[in-house]
């Protein structure tokens, strides 16, 4: 059986990489200095006023939306569409307060708009921010017959205190991994080929991406919450957490289990690009210098099902699992 | 000849307002009375500290994109997104401060990704913010082929003192227009349909939007500046007064000239529906309770064409033009 792979479903990572690095050295100029450093670069982040902040961010769905538009099911796309913000923000320690989306269609369906947004409202609830804006934009021409595009753009406010650095993440801390509901909003160009007859694992593939906030936020306004890193694993996969801190690698001896969806995916995939396109069953990880009790206690009363996964070394880039041969380095 | 109207360029006005409508009534929930209340909603205004706030907005190109394919000439739609979320944040009195792209593609072209980034770097500049982040996304499937969406997301910073309301709109005041560069970032889907055939308009249709950030900074920062209202002439055209302040009206009796590509348009489209689809010559119109001339005179330092163009009146939303029986009312 031939194998598929990111690159072959048409997306070039390398190539959009590549991409941004260029983009960074030309946008890296006068007033960057201001910015303050979040961990990851999951959101930038502005000073407002004295050692108050705000950390926005960007992102879409992906082809999530393909999926949406071929089952014509629209109604959660917009929870999709705000998770893929907030949990980004939270990656910084900022509490997310409000966001804008952006509503690009060919033609304007009253159906379609209505559901896209009662998704985007059922998200923002979630996430504990008000829908404070947004464009709906009506391109003949661009889009194909009820096709659409959506961004989201999200803000969060921090305090200098509250700003997770990732700079404090040292070998011999935990890892507390946080389950995913499914594919989430990544890789979905890959699945969607693999998938593509089945129509039972394509709507499946819709399963809203899980919203973070309420746990995090709880954990983060403990006294001494003791987090010292949180990876929001979204396109790459596992090698999210290097973004994190350059200087530490990860060791991972009891995974979270892994959904039937990734397993039937490995079927057609090398494990290791498994590893670097989807979550496999873990949508956030966390990096604690405590007790890893406290923190997989914070997301069980919220209803999430989370568990120590495995620990910080000092392999920097390094990412090793207990029982596979399967290595991610950056 | 057949009169072309925005509708039949395949944009329904009527079902895109009434869309809005609905998502307002159900995005207006809890947390919403704590944002402040900025002229004309041009961007929303989330309070973070004390008496500083930020407002946000976000924006697109919209079909204006399909011409810069037409021709694939790229390097300068990018300043049209910028200028298209500054010159609104700036409506609400908000200094620019940083700006985030979402850009989604089939498949990515490094020259032509390069050519967009280039005129959002350029915008930035012109608008004083920093590109501080972004997302590039790759869709196979949602886009044809060489065609991209672009939006904008932009964050101002502004003062409880600074902020712009509408509310000290008062007949009498005095209206000064600042000249567009053609036809912006509105009305494209019907200008297309329109000059389909005719390359050189075409090319002309690119010309970047304005960016009036510095002019109007110098003008706000001075002590007393007596600037009541800013509106931003985008979808809408000239209705966009409309926006600022419910119980006033306009009289035009010297308008800016009107640049020959609106005149070329205006053979295939009724007269009131220019003024409610395009800028007409003006892409910016400022309220002051101060001297006219000043305000004038800070455009004019800037290198941007600018006169007192009319008055504020007191026949709520009803704009009315010397020497032309088209009345404009909300």
């Amino acid at each position: 059986m031939d194998l598929h792979s990111y690159a072959s479903a048409g997306v070039d990572i390398a190539r959009a990489e590549s991409f941004v690095e260029r983009l960074k050295q030309r946008a890296r100029r006068a007033g960057h200095d201001n910015l303050w450093k979040g961990a990851g670069g999951y959101a930038c982040v502005v000073p407002v006023s004295g050692d108050q902040a705000v950390a926005l961010t960007t992102d879409g769905v992906g082809t999530k939306l393909l999926v949406a538009c071929q089952l014509n099911r629209h109604d959660t796309i917009g929870t999709d569409l705000v998770a893929m913000c907030a949990n980004d923000l939270i990656c910084v320690g900022a509490r997310p307060t409000a966001f804008l989306d952006y509503y690009a269609v060919g033609s304007l369906s009253d159906e379609q708009a209505d559901c896209v947004i009662q998704g985007i409202i059922a998200g923002c609830d979630l996430a504990g921010m008000i829908l404070a804006g947004g464009e709906t934009a009506e391109m003949p021409g661009l889009y194909g017959e009820g096709h659409y595009d959506l961004a989201g753009f999200a803000i969060g406010q921090v305090s200098r205190d509250g700003l997770i650095t990732g700079e404090a993440i040292k070998a011999g801390q935990k890892l507390i991994g946080v389950a995913s509901s499914g594919i989430h909003s990544n890789g979905l160009s890959l699945a969607r080929k693999i998938l593509a007859g089945d129509r039972r694992r394509l709507e499946e593939l819709l399963t809203p991406t899980l919203i973070y906030v309420r746990p995090v936020l709880s954990l983060l306004e403990e006294k001494d919450s003791c987090v010292t890193g949180i990876a929001h694993i979204t396109g790459g996969g596992w090698r999210n957490l290097f973004r994190l801190n350059g200087t530490v690698g990860y060791h991972i001896d009891n995974p979270l289990p892994v959904p039937d969806i990734f397993r039937q995916l490995s079927a057609c995939v090398e494990e290791a690009e498994m590893y670097r396109t989807f979550n496999m069953g873990m949508g956030l990880c966390l990096i604690t210098a405590g007790e890893a009790g406290r923190v997989v206690d914070a997301f069980r009363s919220h209803g999430f099902a989370a568990q120590q996964v495995g620990l910080v070394t000092d392999r920097a880039k390094t990412l090793t699992m207990k029982d596979s041969a399967v290595i991610l380095g950056d």
